[in-house]
């Protein structure tokens, strides 16, 4: 069968797939890449669809051209393969996908690849090389910067670089895995030497994942104006801190223990060309700012090169949950609190010849909003711990404690076109 | 053919490979695994006998008992699936090719499998998907530490905490690629702003490369105890670094772009059961130092947990190479200079539940002696740039030019045993 390929993606579209079109997430302007199996173990690329999943390699008999190759390299246990196959071969699978699901004619065909999302287990959707994590937040930045260096939140250099570091890619899981609470050393203040035991003050943070598509050759930097076209999309990342580790050990060579742990990512990747519609100029910077140095400023990319995001973060504590009560929002806010867009990270990571690889995964740094109900953390919330969040059963928090589960949201909304969400990012914490 | 295993290892055994019994490297004591490739491009694992390689794949009709399975293993463009074997197999696998190596009775059904190491290509002898650079090196600590922090040298953590960072696996390559000088920001520091350009204080880290063999899953450390059993074997690391870049960027999370742009390391692993003979008691503290916390202290790791090898950096310039000029040592230093061992390292790691895996790059960070002579890298060598070193051509150093080429070599030799090496770790800086 033959596609004739629609590269309009109809914001007012309806899928056949009934449960898409008044699905929260996943309707068919969505169409996020993920990783799953079913009974028989065997991982492989979908696409979510309203309550189903379609089986990406079921298809490699209905799409004989235009995505045939994607759907193809889709038969893998990541999302490696397909996304290094770069930003065109990715819309046109996208393209391939609208059609089938929007024309009534390829039902028949396609559904037998349709699989309910109840169904299915997800799956990292990639084998991380690299895990970088930025620090891109800079509400956030400022805010623990005031707790670890009261004199000195926000140093000289972070208005010029777009700070980051490489963080741990083993401990990368998906959502849904249980977070074992690590041990390491910490010492209080007071203390002449350090202790050891289980850390004390565990938090989260609320960053989005943003996944490297084709990668670079070592050597040859991606520049500013090609940088999006090397990001396959994005997801939610929660970067778990044990923040008592964290000051004792992090200087000078930063964050270790305190974070290579376990990270959360959620399991459906959002594509570029699904969040095209909730583009927005980068906001401006504050009066005074130095403008980024030339390698990485971009007039299309200032214009166009941040996202109208929405992001969440619930709790949800044991004594909820055998209560039956709904997890409680913790804090909210937009991906526009990142200081530097995408493609800054792209090119700044690339710039000195630092090769990239498909199934990267760039941390955006916690981000928080700088209004109030917009913290990225309990470190933030809690002030250092010191002020306690009174839950609405009465529990109080100022860090995470045993059976918390914390639930990370996002999605992005706009007049005139489909909502389009992030799915979750969830994981319990255990001693 | 069946192998008797002989588990003695004579320090005294001739092999019938004539060129391994007066070889400063690879005599049949040592029998260190690597990955090669011959004119068919296929990448599998070798293993260094004099001036030949042995085939291991090809060994697969010779062994077939006591080592057979690592040798089908061996047969991968890593060594990630032998390592992860673990320690018994490594044992084994070792003493099959020991036996063959020296009973003259072997030679006929071996020799096909051996080929002129002059003839071979080699490679990274992992996938390494975690890169993680300790800086167990006390006295290069105190050195970089009062040149970037000159009232605060040595933080209060580092004698408790081995301190590490994660580094950049997608960016290291095997000695002999070409090291592309990075590009970044820079600022000056009486600049008020920073500037843009390629690195000017480009500088080499004399440090040895820690390979993780079989790993833990994660939220499961590996006790001190134990620890060891993790490790495949060593090489020679060399963590090339831009200063400059290192100074503006490093706060407060860390180095980024002044490390991730190239790391080199030696093709040939060393396994700790070559290294037995050559295993001495970590160096005492220094009176008033701190006793490490209970789960990096192990009575037998303090005993035998250290390694007696000597390495040495040498510097061969475009000018030297056109003259014929033998490279020039800058400077030579034991191993003993970590402040921890490599099972303290691997249990520090994991102590908080990080899990490592098959062909993991641990590096010691830059060792340094302590003593004249002694400096792991220029910034030493050269007091921060400020005393250029003269070479015997009258040409000067502070930090590397354009055609500079960085070798090392490391090796352990003691009475009563032969002396085996690593080989060499080199590159050339290309602008």
């Amino acid at each position: 069968m033959t596609i004739e390929l629609d590269f309009t993606h109809d914001p007012n579209a309806k899928s056949w797939v009934e449960s898409a079109n008044r699905h929260p997430d996943f309707p068919v302007q969505n169409l996020p890449l993920g990783i799953f199996s079913t009974a028989d173990g065997r991982r492989r690329g979908g696409v979510a669809i309203g309550d189903m999943v379609l089986d990406l390699p079921a298809l490699a008999e209905v799409i004989t051209e235009g995505g045939c190759e994607q759907v193809l390299a889709a038969d893998a246990p990541n999302l490696n393969a397909l996304v290094d196959m770069g930003a065109d071969a990715m819309w046109a699978l996208r393209t391939a996908l609208f059609t089938l699901l929007t024309d009534e004619s390829f039902r028949e065909g396609v559904e037998p690849a349709l699989i309910p999302a109840d169904s299915v287990t997800m799956h990292l959707p990639f084998e991380v090389h690299d895990y970088t994590d930025f620090y891109t937040g800079i509400h956030h930045a400022t805010n623990i910067g005031k707790l670890f260096r009261p004199d000195n939140p926000l140093l000289p250099n972070y208005k010029y670089v777009p700070i980051g570091y490489h963080g741990r890619s083993s401990s990368i899981r998906v959502s849904g895995v249980e977070v074992k609470r690590p041990s390491g050393q910490t010492k209080v203040p007071d203390a002449d030497v350090p202790s050891f035991g289980p850390s004390k003050r565990l938090d989260y943070e609320l960053e989005m994942a943003i996944w490297v598509g084709q990668g670079n050759d070592l050597g040859e930097p991606i520049p500013i104006g090609e940088a999006e076209s090397h990001i396959a999309g994005i997801s939610i990342l929660n970067d778990w801190s044990a923040r008592d580790l964290q000051a004792w050990e992090y200087q000078p060579l930063g964050p270790f223990l305190a974070k290579n742990f376990h990270s959360t990512v959620s399991p459906w990747v959002v594509t570029m060309d699904a969040l095209a519609p909730y583009r927005v100029a980068q906001p401006p910077r504050p009066e005074g700012d130095p403008a980024p140095l030339p390698y990485l400023l971009d007039a299309e990319d200032q214009a166009h090169g941040a996202l109208d995001v929405q992001m969440e973060v619930y709790i949800s504590t044991a004594k909820m949950r055998e209560a039956g009560d709904a997890p409680h929002r913790l804090s909210s806010g937009p991906m526009t609190a990142m200081y530097w867009t995408m493609a800054q990270l792209v090119a700044h990571h690339s710039v000195g010849g630092c090769n990239l690889q498909a199934g990267d995964l760039l941390g955006t740094g916690t981000l928080t909003s700088g209004e109030e109900g917009g913290e990225g953390s309990l470190i933030e919330l809690s002030k250092g711990g010191k002020q306690p969040i009174e839950l609405p059963n009465g529990e109080t928090r100022t860090f995470l404690e045993d059976g918390d589960e914390v639930i990370m949201t996002a999605f992005a909304e706009k007049d005139g076109f489909a909502r389009i969400g992030l799915g979750e990012c969830r994981a319990v914490i255990v001693g």
